[in-house]
């Protein structure tokens, strides 16, 4: 079963996530491509946060049995301390387990935390700040609007 | 005067931008931040691109004379033969006439070509597609619902 997702559920969900993640007070964000793109702006603009990066993965069929997942596009975090990683939905929970891992190895000073606006319970990472539990598949509004069939 | 732009009119507008730009077939994205990040995300829903990339700009203060451009992040884009570069608004048009030069220069095979929700009179830069004209301040969604003062 679809969940439609729309803007009103996100600007109300969002200002309650601004709210919470206030107090972390993030010098920088970094969005993960392209599900967080949307909320990374919103809760930079929120925060009055102008250091918006992003990163990207990829899933590849590395062999028949495992996929394995890649990482794309170099952040430039030495000057920052703490840093807010957003995407939308910790579904897997694997994406952001990933890239939180890579971050925190490539900056080991800056202190990383992470939010999204849903997560399965069967994510194998629980974001720091998250807002709604998702049971069904969520069909966000960045998704279902733009679609050209409609 | 403040105009106020929704997620209603933006909802139109990216409609109407993704048929225009669909025809370039572009293989990545790179959203200037933090503008463009809203409208990169819907437009590479819409056009199906997972190749999501950003840059950021700052306005520093070299001399007491005049302003200089600095851009971060290193977008990888060696393997795309045709690139949409994303921005809100082209409003003095000076960050986008930038990022454009300079994404060109980095990557001279790629063909480049720019898209925003607004053009102003006097931008220097005429994106390649855009949809309106501004005469007023455009007072974004993303600017004006989140803020913690609103």
């Amino acid at each position: 079963m679809k969940q439609y997702y729309s803007y009103e559920n996100f600007r109300n969900d969002t200002q309650k996530l601004i709210l919470e993640v206030k107090n972390f007070n993030a010098g920088a964000i970094v969005s993960v491509a392209r599900g967080g793109f949307t909320l990374a702006h919103c809760l930079a603009e929120g925060l009055d946060i102008r250091d918006v990066q992003s990163i990207r993965t990829e899933l590849y069929d590395a062999t028949c049995k495992r996929k394995e997942l890649s990482l794309f596009g170099a952040c430039s975090l030495a000057d920052v301390s703490r840093v807010l990683v957003v995407d939308d939905i910790a579904d897997s929970g694997e994406t952001l387990a990933y890239v939180m891992q890579h971050l925190q190895k490539n900056f080991p000073e800056a202190v990383f935390k992470s939010s999204t606006l849903f997560i399965k319970k069967t994510s194998i990472y629980e974001p720091d700040f998250w807002i709604n539990e998702a049971d069904a598949w969520i069909e966000f509004f960045w998704e279902k609007d733009f679609s050209l069939a409609g």
